[in-house]
């Protein structure tokens, strides 16, 4: 592997930010990337580019698209005004796992919030994700929370 | 009690929040109103008003508030582009717990977030928090994840 670069994404890596989401074989997300959920992806894109809290990421390797990872910047009150990054949707290519990719996409995004003034840092994993809670506790993460979801569609 | 009211935060609401922020036992953020800590409480406030996708709800009775809720729109690729709604620094007024004051503020936010296009409503709770996870789970959120947090500074 030639060295890693990680930067913001760009419309032009839609498809293969998606693809990335189609070998995720736990999540059940339904993640496909084709003409008729082409659209959706994009509005999102769109709404994530537009949002001041939102930065979406692709790792890459030369200029094929290996990593993925989404910050949210929370304003809060609690923790006397600490703003929170969120870590959404990490994704790493299938074929590249378990060679540090995971790791230096983590390293990036706590660089990036620490030196936009964030105090912590948080995200949630499916229970059923056993490697990721082991990859997370590894960089440092501290496993305190139970997470709750519930779909409203 | 009488009737609940459900409403946007005002800068004249902050106090009485950051007030039920004291009373946390377990959450053991720090927080507390003083003349020292409110700039950074005001900074915050500032910053959650200022963002598109954040709004502090407070909840009252009469004129006293006795809950706070925040909400965080999230634009998110996964899913099919499916817009998430994190639901952050639940408080209910330690006098007042008990009586349903935090069902009604959940079913606030799961319509709010409803009514503005969210596929899904997510949370996480200090794992310490026994009644808290029985609570959302009555109100029909799956524990399905793990929570992890890193602090930054």
């Amino acid at each position: 592997m030639s060295a890693l670069s990680i930067r913001e994404a760009q419309s032009g890596d839609l498809e293969a930010i998606i693809r990335l989401h189609e070998e995720d074989e736990l999540g059940s997300h339904g993640d496909v990337w084709s003409a008729e959920t082409r659209p959706a992806y994009e509005a999102a894109f769109m709404a994530i580019q537009k949002s001041p809290d939102n930065r979406l990421f692709v790792a890459l390797d030369g200029d094929e698209v290996v990593g993925t990872f989404q910050l949210t910047f929370i304003p809060n009150l609690t923790g006397r005004g600490a703003t929170r990054v969120k870590v959404e949707s990490v994704k790493v290519k299938a074929t590249r796992r378990s060679v540090g990719i995971g790791a230096q996409m983590i390293a990036f995004a706590e660089d990036h919030a620490r030196t936009h003034g964030a105090a912590a840092m948080e995200l949630t994993s499916n229970k059923t994700r056993k490697d990721a809670h082991r990859f997370y506790e590894r960089l440092g993460f501290s496993r305190s929370h139970e997470g709750f979801k519930k779909k409203l569609i």
